[in-house]
């Protein structure tokens, strides 16, 4: 295993510690809990945004952070789902009277803890609604997630919830903009080498080379088909071709397009996705009015990308370009 | 060659081609030129700033053209210089009146090219000058270099030289808080595994399992030692030995450090080295004031990471600190 790391099951707890030693303008950590909260935080009479899953996937979410989108991301071990307790104390340190609203990526694990961590909060007086993120249209079923998996869309949901929250929307209005995003948000993912987590020592699948496989999940769940390597414009048709047969989109439509890699794969590689994808839409008479290209949502060293659909109204494009300040997301 | 990518010769293009197409509020493209220029360009009455290089490193440069930092970046192939006709098309393009600086990574290739540039935008009546930068205390020669190579601090370079153009500073202002920037610049990086330049189709060098390389290029050019994989905090240790070596840093100093990734690591592992590199410079009572974490400059999908210091006053920090506005580096 060849890794810039120390102790391989301390890696969480030095990557925080990096990140807060790194951002101390916009971030600080809850001591003993790998918890990233804002800076500011609790803000008085704001609803709170809390999101978090495993760890591997930054700069999600640690990295989201800050004014504008998050004010509490909590991480779990690498490829695991934060507990209920980390869940819990986010959400008792960054509640400021107006709700707290739970971003949870669709995978078991997550829904059970922080549904679990929702409901203690309940108890103790503290208004908690939530969404669950499920925009990778690959696959309806898969070894974490009952349902569509939650991936790199999870950003925009973060972004438009946050500005709706920042905007002093009440919780039932930015919970109603978190979903208005949501149904118009799809994702499509695909790997073309694998990646190993510090305490496993070897990589989580093998693919043979010369093969690529479409639809894998960001933890190395299996995807929807192995094939040979084909060309950047091969593969932007297939993940374009999936995201739209569920999100049929007309001539006229404007969008927001990420094209997000998955850790490995040079910026170069990006670009050159990124502009078929942007072909493809403009084929269709579809206006790309916002990109995002780098690494957003990522799996450890894994080699692949993801691309993001969000269809905008008025409403979306809104909250989509209000400003932002996080670590990973500074938008003016 | 398992790479996300159509045409292995036309890699640069579709690249800028997807560049200009995400990036539309910040750049745009000099036709059939691969020379990506400030959106607004020329800024009557501003020095104008245009750097470049071999491809390969994205998002350097084209990821610093804004408002803040560049106002031109030329793209050669991957790995190559750009060549005279891009980098004269490009200060004709950016020559706002009030001169051109160019900032040049020191390889042979490069300083060449935009000398000879220089001198013929001096012959139509272009005010021109120039800095060179060698922030990497590696090796003194090496294949492509004669005297240190440029590497990540070059970005700081065009940070610091940016924002005084943008504040109004004159050619010879614009020089010297470079030239006082580079005084105080040093970075020194390591590899673990290999890049692949797509139109070779097979790796620059190899690494056998269990190997790294201290101090080697970003376009793989031999370093200073090979070792057995080392823990993040021994690695961070050599590295910062280089720079402090060859930097000294007393009590009370103020700088700015960054983290780069060379294009494979994940973020995990550059904030576990960035934690590492700020607990040594504490420990010597430096403070580290502005902290950069990420993919700078990288070398396609080459694995490893780089570290650069740079040794404050108030006017470095102050130009640190302005703020920018491009594709890559976002400051408010």
């Amino acid at each position: 295993m060849k890794k810039l790391i120390n102790d391989p099951t301390n890696v969480v707890q030095e990557m925080l510690d990096g990140f807060a030693a790194a951002h101390p303008q916009h971030v600080r950590l809850l001591e003993g809990l790998n918890v990233v909260v804002r800076k500011d935080s609790p803000v008085k009479g704001k609803v709170a945004l809390v999101s978090g899953g495993g760890s591997g996937h930054e700069p999600a979410h640690a990295g989201y952070v800050g004014a504008g989108m998050l004010d509490a991301a909590c991480a779990g071990d690498v490829f695991t789902s934060p507990n209920v307790e980390q869940i819990l104390a986010a959400i008792r340190h960054v509640s400021g009277g107006a709700g707290v609203f739970l971003i949870i990526k669709n995978y078991t694990g997550d829904v059970l803890n922080f549904e679990m961590a929702m409901e203690l909060a309940g108890d103790e007086g503290i208004t908690v609604d939530r969404i669950i993120v499920n925009d990778d249209v690959s696959v309806e079923e898969s070894a974490r997630t009952a349902g569509r998996r939650g991936i790199a869309g999870t950003v925009f949901i973060h972004k438009i919830a946050g500005a709706r929250a920042e905007a002093g929307g009440s919780l039932d209005e930015v919970k109603a903009s978190a979903e208005l995003a949501l149904k118009n948000l799809r994702s499509m993912g695909m790997a073309i080498s694998p990646c190993t987590v510090p305490a496993m020592g070897k990589p989580t699948f093998t693919l043979p080379d010369g093969e690529m496989e479409i639809g894998m999940g960001i933890h190395g769940e299996p995807g929807i088909k192995r094939t040979k390597i084909m060309s950047a414009g091969q593969v932007t048709e297939i993940l374009m071709g999936g995201i739209t047969a569920d999100l049929p989109l007309r001539k006229g439509d404007e969008v927001a397009l990420m094209t997000n890699g998955l850790g490995a794969t040079p910026v170069m590689e990006l670009y050159i996705m990124h502009r078929e994808a942007v072909s493809l839409l403009q084929a269709k008479g579809v206006k790309v009015c916002a990109s995002y290209v780098g690494e957003f949502m990522t799996s450890l060293e894994m080699s692949g990308c993801s691309l993001t659909v969000l269809r905008l109204n008025e409403e979306l494009k809104t909250l989509l370009s209000a400003p932002s300040r996080t670590p990973a997301f500074v938008q003016v």
